[in-house]
């Protein structure tokens, strides 16, 4: 197998070179610090060595139950928010066909998801499109009382339950959640439903190669075993023992930090691959909950090319100089499509004839990031031999590590969401829950 | 009929209701320099009176036309880049059923994308979704010539005349594009393909409402009378005799340039209903290409709430104090689904029993805002009566309104996209395109 590739280059015209290797220290003691627990945040570094600690019996395991449900179930509903779908979300469009939920027939069942909003109108047609459907459910959540997730979940166990009957429900629901405590525990454990553990050392948005996403990725009919022999390559490539200057994850860290120091306040990550959209909205949180917090952290941003080269092109080639890219290309797509000619050419396009497709979007990517490195936008690129279990599974780890480098380096505590809580506690005041008859008045007298 | 309702209150414990009432003049003028075509890209004002000069003699062309692909077509792709798809996207994705594609059976066609990426697997997906299918093309391009839409129109143009054979795929291809000249419009004629015309007036971001926009919405089975109608309605609301405290896209103009004056970089679009998703590219494409030129202009950002709550909400709670947020609110869902009881109660959710999901959500929302603006977020608000053909249309042209007075008020000619130009020229010369020699050499010389 080849690697995933990161090139930093390009930012060397706005960061000297010099300066980047002086986090060679710095950067080396916060990959320590992670090993070692020794940093902000220690009680959530579960994730550093999941892949090397997720044995083969476990992932036969997930196999086994995500073939139960593709046996039984047309669709299956991911109920979870934020980190309990984001990362299981992200792997599954990347691998799925561009146009999935129009195939048929076919041979795994339709993934979609639910509790990850509180829309009226989006649950009421969920349910229209249930009914007398033959679907499942697998409900993430650490502890069952997160609002948008516990809603759909009320809603789905009834609905399944009425249209198969009690017993048969029983075995269409599997519950990713606390290992002992909490709401869906307890009710997991009473209804007997088939559980995986969320363990309490790793948070929601580290956990996409945890049973939170590795058994929806299982039901939609990809190798979880190849996904995690892929971050397990890059937990090898990126450990205390590989130095500074070879190391990709503590490399990303310090460019991006000091591009950060020099004024680039939004780093955008740019895909030249439609697939990888959900990559971008998975990498929005990680990077975004981690690092934005004391009034600090680059806003993290997404752009699809050459898609939003005709949308976000033109801001990002002439507007405010606060910005760099993180590009992620695929070097090699997985089919074929030729340019066709044409015989009386009118659209002046025959020149490319014959030619690969992606031949002509790799000259887009290169045409665009000069224009962009001419225009005052500093570039990281991270190259993917291919979209594949395996090489997702190295972009993924490789994020994951290079952020908790990253936030150390920064000089936050990347493990911790703190800034998460204020809404719902408003929400909650606002809404008269049980426990709260102080802050409701306070709330009250506000508004 | 109601009106959309604009909110600037909660901006002011950031910038004072005095600076903003002093932009009066300067917003009026530059409403009124739009009006009579004597400011920066008078050229491109088409957009301007587009709702009150649509016939509804034209409206029912596009209807008839529509309908001819709806009774013949099980899907119609879509050609376009940029503001050739975007504002059909954003208003076909507002209006649809959340999973659209999963319906069946359906009334109206199954409308897919293309010539919007470069994408060799998108396109080969493509390829083989539409094999045995009955399909139309809408094809939406000003020259013709641009590389994203000429390569899928080859492609797709060829499948179809293969499986329908050439007479039948005359009747089931569509062309947008320019009056007189253009490689499209030469083949159009040749062919004998319906045509409607894109105006030289009416850049591609402002083409929502022209015919680039108006027949895929039909198509998918919207009511573009009712859309125009409500963009007719703000047409009337934002015009230079409706005076600047009243002018809701004056307000707004004035309102986020303030803002931007005073540090607040970055503008979060927020929606509470995940349908409005694609009006958030729309808009991104819309704000983002206007006004992000002369290293100037407020980088455009979305996030749909409250899933993004457990995304990017740490960072919008206590990142960098650069942010301000415009949300945009659904006042009434069009369906109905009650927060359920459960006996036991395990989750602790009863206190919500019987509820509308809504008022959760808007409690979310209020809980949400309040939070934001403690921590230091300056807030607008759009408030939308309902999701309907007639209040979207009134959101579309109010931000196109809007955008015509903000650019000229930050100083910039927001109807050019000079910056578009420079990775097509790059990637051409990389292509070696005809005509591209020195660029050619020059571009090779430097990799």
């Amino acid at each position: 197998m080849e690697n995933i590739k990161l090139t930093v280059s390009r930012s060397f015209d706005f960061v000297s070179q010099a300066a980047v290797e002086n986090y060679k220290e710095l950067a080396e003691k916060a990959n320590l610090d992670l090993h070692n627990g020794a940093g902000a945040g220690s009680d959530f570094l579960g994730w550093l060595h999941l892949p090397s600690q997720t044995s083969a019996e476990f992932l036969a395991d997930i196999e086994q139950t995500a073939q139960t449900l593709r046996r039984q179930c047309d669709i299956v509903v991911c109920i979870g928010i934020g980190g309990s779908y984001l990362g299981a979300k992200a792997v599954i469009d990347a691998l799925s066909n561009s146009f999935d939920w129009l195939q048929q027939p076919r041979k795994n069942p339709v993934v979609v998801y639910a509790g990850q909003n509180i829309g009226e109108d989006y649950l009421f047609e969920l349910q229209n499109l249930l009914k007398n459907r033959k679907f499942g459910i697998i409900c993430i959540s650490k502890s069952g009382t997160t609002t948008e997730p516990a809603l759909a979940f009320r809603l789905l166990k009834t609905q399944l339950e009425q249209q198969q009957g009690l017993a048969a429900a029983k075995d269409l629901i599997v519950c990713i959640t606390d290992k002992s405590r909490g709401a869906l525990r307890t009710l997991a454990n009473k209804e007997g439903y088939k559980t995986y553990i969320i363990e309490d050392n790793i948070g929601g948005r580290f956990s996409a190669l945890s049973p939170v996403g590795l058994l929806p990725i299982a039901v939609a009919g990809f190798d979880v075993q190849a996904l995690i022999n892929g971050a397990y390559s890059i937990e090898q490539q990126t450990d205390i023992s590989i130095p500074f200057h070879k190391n990709i994850a503590a490399q990303y860290a310090a460019v991006r930090n000091e591009l950060y120091k020099n004024g680039k306040k939004i780093e955008i990550l740019v895909n030249f691959h439609p697939k990888l959209h959900c990559i971008s909205e998975w990498w929005k949180q990680l990077y975004g909950e981690s690092e934005g917090k004391d009034g600090k952290g680059i806003f993290p941003a997404a752009v699809d090319f050459t898609t939003d080269l005709h949308s976000m092109g033109q801001w990002i080639q002439d507007g405010e100089r606060s910005i760099f890219e993180t590009v992620i290309s695929v070097k090699t797509p997985n089919h074929t499509t030729i340019f066709p000619a044409w015989e009386q050419n009118l659209d002046g396009m025959n020149f490319l004839a014959g030619k690969r497709v992606d031949e002509v979007n790799k000259m887009a990517e290169l045409g665009a990031m000069l224009a962009h490195l001419d225009g005052g936008v500093p570039q990281l690129k991270i190259e993917l031999p291919a979209l594949s279990e395996y090489y997702i599974g190295q972009l993924l780890y490789f994020f994951e590590r290079a952020c908790g480098i990253s936030g150390y380096l920064l000089g936050i505590n990347p493990f911790d969401q703190p800034g998460v809580e204020a809404y719902k506690k408003n929400m909650f005041a606002l809404l008269d829950k049980p426990g709260y008859e102080e802050q409701s008045k306070a709330i009250k007298a506000r508004i």
